[in-house]
């Protein structure tokens, strides 16, 4: 049957996916298994946020309400800005694909990203037949502003910027951006995923959300699932100019974001305790971690996300499998084209130190 | 900004969410609202469901298992249908979405319906710019196959039918359904959308799952929307032959489905007692409603679905007021062009009787 599948999707790759947390005890024998691999929160959920779950667990044989008026609601609260500007999604997956469609008329325009990028603007461009143009970053994975802005065409319809970016965690200062962002020419879109961007430190030196108004060019795409704990409800969020967001809620499907979701994320945002504890642990962790793998001879690049990316002097891959087989997952990044190199989430206290030992004792350092 | 959205997508509709019960509560200074207008399950969540729900939600800060691995391995045991076979998403209408842009070029291909069908055929396909043809419904809401397969061209890509239809309730038998397949041309699609088929009666008439590998054209999309109790975690599911269901996987967003979702859906296929139960009072309260409406002078059309199509001897919009007035929530149908009828979804006893009850007060009869 392969025969009626669109030609331009043939050669999509299978999805891989990783050994579970269960799968890994089995296979080597393990009790205890730490992941720091997928940048989760390591505080979990917060305590607000589960007490809301388990109430409305019973409402689940409902419908959401469609439109997720509340949820916008508070994100506007939140925010300060008004809700006829807030884009809600499953994800900031749904929301990536969406722009794209909504925005990318495959005939004519392209789409511009950074390379290496978060595969999903790839996938989605791909699956609407679109042409994605991509310029390397630096080698210290710094942004190339110039060769991006020399990229640009008149069929630049749309471009991705990850600030903070995955899997570097280099992020650039609000002052260049808006100087790029500035020069766009009329009718280049970006999108400004900012999916880490509440680990930047200090905060008010890259995000400028609150000036959206100024730069109605730009869609501001944000997530539950890092800050805020949520990734597996998948629940994303933006905000854009007042008719791209129209067109988004038109376009949406109705209810594709689940009504545990919903409630979660309104509790989320309510709960500023477990907000700022979460970039406390953050914060500290990430600069224990770093100084703590560069005694150990990596290289490692400054972070301002939950990770940090490291060069081991050591074979990368192997060091993965050994540090699996001690119960620890981290991520390669192959897919990324990186192979020596490593991405660690930051943990808790307790984790970044039992990753650190174990660590210590693989390099025999 | 709306000079720079796709031509293609400047007439879709904003959605027009209704009142939730909370507002109807306080616009009409009700206690009690009743709910009989989304086909959702009259007993709410199963009781292991929920058990389930409560003891998963601390893990909702964890991504999903991309590819739902173990929620395939419970349908495949459920369905006796292999793994490879399974298909599964955020809610059918993501798998709706997708086997459109995987399966229809818009360049050539065309898309067709019966009319009126579930919007979200429409809405996908316009989405995709793709021509979509639609063949009326016969007057008593049955299928005209004759027109349907003469409506056939070498451009037919794919064809959806809902078995049993919404919102008639009309079903269709699994011979002539066999039947019209066995002459689809080669290449040609169908995506047999079977939501309600649970309530069929009896079910081995019209349903034919199990011999899904005797047609290999047919998607058979189905849910845990309905029967199952779980439309507010998005649940979706389809059979489907390997090689498309191969490809539904490479394109589909890794994590589309959330971790709860996978969680409930495993315990619901679990739960027989839960099952019987709800097609016990689904099936025993469509009878009950079906014959007390015809008693009150409404046109009853034979119903295989949890929900019945009625039209009534009054202005329907008005009496979808009143009732609403009285706490009743029930479902027009303007939106399917039927002005001059009403749908009511199979509830619990009480909320039947309370139903019939109010409604007999309107009527005066």
């Amino acid at each position: 049957m392969q025969q009626f599948i669109q030609k331009h999707l043939l050669d999509f790759k299978a999805y891989e996916p990783g050994l579970s947390i269960s799968e890994i005890k089995g296979k080597y024998g393990l009790g205890k298994i730490i992941k720091m691999a997928s940048n989760e929160n390591p505080l979990g959920v917060s305590p607000c946020v589960l007490q809301v779950l388990n109430k409305y667990s019973a409402y689940s044989f409902r419908y959401p309400q469609s439109g997720n008026l509340s949820l916008r609601k508070e994100l506007a609260n939140f925010l300060k800005v008004p809700e006829k500007n807030i884009i809600v999604g499953n994800g900031s997956d749904e929301i990536i694909d969406i722009l794209i469609r909504l925005l990318v008329d495959p005939e004519k325009d392209e789409i511009l990203t950074f390379k290496p990028c978060f595969s999903i603007y790839k996938t989605q461009a791909k699956l609407q037949k679109i042409r994605i143009k991509q310029v390397s970053l630096n080698e210290d994975f710094s942004f190339n502003f110039d060769k991006l802005s020399q990229s640009i065409t008149s069929n630049t319809k749309l471009i991705f910027i990850t600030n903070p970016d995955n899997p570097s965690g280099y992020a650039v200062k609000k002052d260049i951006l808006k100087e790029f962002i500035e020069n766009l020419p009329q009718g280049c879109f970006l999108v400004l995923d900012e999916a880490y961007i509440d680990f930047a430190d200090p905060l008010e030196d890259y995000s400028f959300i609150n000036e959206f108004l100024l730069y109605p060019q730009v869609i501001f795409l944000r997530t539950f699932s890092k800050l805020f704990g949520l990734a597996g409800l998948r629940l994303g969020y933006a905000v854009a100019n007042e008719d791209i967001a129209d067109y988004f809620w038109r376009v949406r499907l109705p209810f594709s974001v689940n009504i545990l979701a919903e409630k979660a994320g309104i509790a989320a945002l309510k709960d500023s305790f477990f907000y700022s504890k979460t970039r406390e642990v953050v914060l500290q962790g990430r600069e224990y971690l770093s100084s703590a793998l560069k005694k150990m001879g990596c290289e490692v690049f400054p972070s301002q996300a939950n990770f940090i990316l490291f060069k081991p002097p050591y074979e990368a891959n192997e060091l993965f499998n050994l540090l699996l087989q001690r119960g620890i997952i981290i991520r390669t990044l192959s897919s990324y084209g990186l192979n020596d190199f490593l991405r660690v989430s930051v943990g808790t206290e307790d984790e970044n130190n039992f990753f650190l030992q174990v660590l210590k004792e693989i390099l025999n350092v």
